[in-house]
């Protein structure tokens, strides 16, 4: 592995790059939660975030250091990300193409084309979107913006925690949801520059537990037919989000469906905020290493809210 | 009609009152509503209020006034003010007795034993309530805490708009739902008091209308068998509330179940936070009657958060 991990200038670059584009977005806490688990967790909305999840971090840094030569932008997401490059291109004047799974959630498709995108359709697996992405970079000459195995991309996810870390007391732990990997590897950089000392921990859907498996050994295990209601969280691991989360973050949990449920319900009923079964993923595997956490000080990144209100698993 | 509405003086008394037990709740805005509606929307979210509503206000400042001797207290709510009263009774170490509606939401019941309140179930009607609450009076000598035809519980439901008038630009129009008219009777005071040529302006289930036709007379029709999914505005109208109604507020809009979904739908979408349908009636007023509210400047209260996740309408 030879991917050099981006310096905390390069991240705080990013920051500046992207600030006008995205929110800063709030740190809440529930008393109830807190109770609940026996941890003081302090909860990043990303769900709060421009086009719903953190994702428009990591698309709008990328998109904003293309060559001026560059007219237009394209990628494959099984949703946020796609939103986000779509958005992402818009405000830079580019036209976007995005290959989606046929079954991305309604409301995900509805809001790419919102923001004036092409989409195009594919079979819900990698091999599929990766011979549809360049089909159509081959067709238009758009520069692909990859969802996370990208450094910019990196830089750009790895702002969240780095607002979470200046805007709360000193964390004895920072958790996100694990898919690709292009939050965490941003992350487990951040809390490495910025809070040496602090824990990462990522959680991970069992059903789509490669990260799991490749970071409890020494090479990545691609995601084979992943099967989830963390929607967002489908994708294998990248190359380059890999070396950073072998060196930097700490443990990675594994939840099973039931319990990113609860942990989404939980939120749904004591927080009053909406988030899609991702951002639930990190919650859930607190609740199950619960005494791992007690006591602690934890930051989760909610990761987005962008959820088929027709499609609940309540 | 003799009731003497309360002075501003009894408002700001209430405010210094309850401001340690509750939230002063955060003013969301929504560049994708106001694109949609046209206006310039200031939500008042009292979904993140205690106990998930603007109730606590009301029941707080209620609560607090009883004489020293009183040692329970007692209520009946289809759900909201139920765990507000059992919530207040607990801060001041009281007994809470709670009549609720069999088809009250179960997260409300649950919320209310949560506070360590005694649930009475009864018909889901006015007579039935009103006589389960008369036996528990008298079997405990617990002291009556009215929904909202009680001068200490409007003075408390006063705040939200206090709150709002204060944190934002001046409003052209301040919005709320009305059910037994304890926030709205409460709203149009202070707005009267705070930013006099501010319209006051409510909506109404059309299942429930019975403020809509009191209010367009000269005399209260009480509300019978009402059927709406906004289950906080099924009570009829008060008499302390009305009187103040009638003279402060400026007009009331009924709005269709479909039409109260679909801006419930909306805010959950746009803005990802839940409300519960009573909270989505002001808004689905604005959309129906769009043209009055174009380019106006308009807080909403959001009235509550507390729904049933496995009866969602969508």
């Amino acid at each position: 592995m030879d991917f050099i991990p981006p310096t905390l200038e390069k991240i705080t670059e990013a920051h500046s790059r992207i600030q006008d584009y995205i929110h800063r977005t709030p740190i809440l806490t529930s008393k109830s939660i807190n109770e609940i688990t026996g941890a003081e967790i302090y909860f990043k909305c990303e769900n709060f975030q421009k086009i719903g999840a953190f994702k428009i971090r990591g698309a709008t840094n990328a998109v904003f250091q293309l060559e001026d030569n560059i007219t237009a932008v394209a990628t494959h997401s099984s949703g946020n990300h796609a939103q986000a490059v779509a958005y992402a291109g818009k405000l830079r004047g580019l036209k976007a193409y995005i290959v989606m799974p046929e079954n991305a959630p309604k409301v995900k498709v509805k809001a790419v084309k919102g923001y004036g995108a092409e989409v195009i359709f594919c079979e819900p697996n990698q091999k599929a979107r990766e011979e549809a992405l360049n089909k159509v970079v081959e067709r238009t000459g758009a520069a692909f913006i990859h969802p996370y195995d990208n450094e910019q991309v990196i830089c750009g996810q790895a702002t969240a925690s780095k607002e979470l870390l200046e805007d709360t007391p000193r964390l004895d732990i920072v958790m996100t949801p694990v898919g690709g990997g292009g939050l965490l590897s941003g992350t487990s950089l951040t809390v490495n520059y910025l809070s040496k000392g602090t824990k990462v921990i990522a959680g991970e859907p069992a059903g789509a537990d490669d990260a799991y498996r490749s970071f409890n050994s020494d090479q990545i295990f691609p995601s084979v037919n992943p099967k989830t209601i963390a929607d967002g969280l489908l994708t294998s691991l990248g190359q380059r989000n890999y070396s950073v989360i072998k060196e930097y973050v700490d443990s990675i949990i594994c939840v099973d469906d039931q319990e990113i449920i609860a942990a989404m319900q939980l939120i749904w009923e004591r927080m009053k905020i909406v988030i899609e079964p991702s951002s639930a993923v990190p919650l859930a595997a607190l609740i199950k290493n619960k005494a791992e956490f007690t006591n602690k000080k934890v930051g989760i990144i909610l990761s987005g809210g962008n959820v088929d209100l027709g499609k609940l698993p309540f």
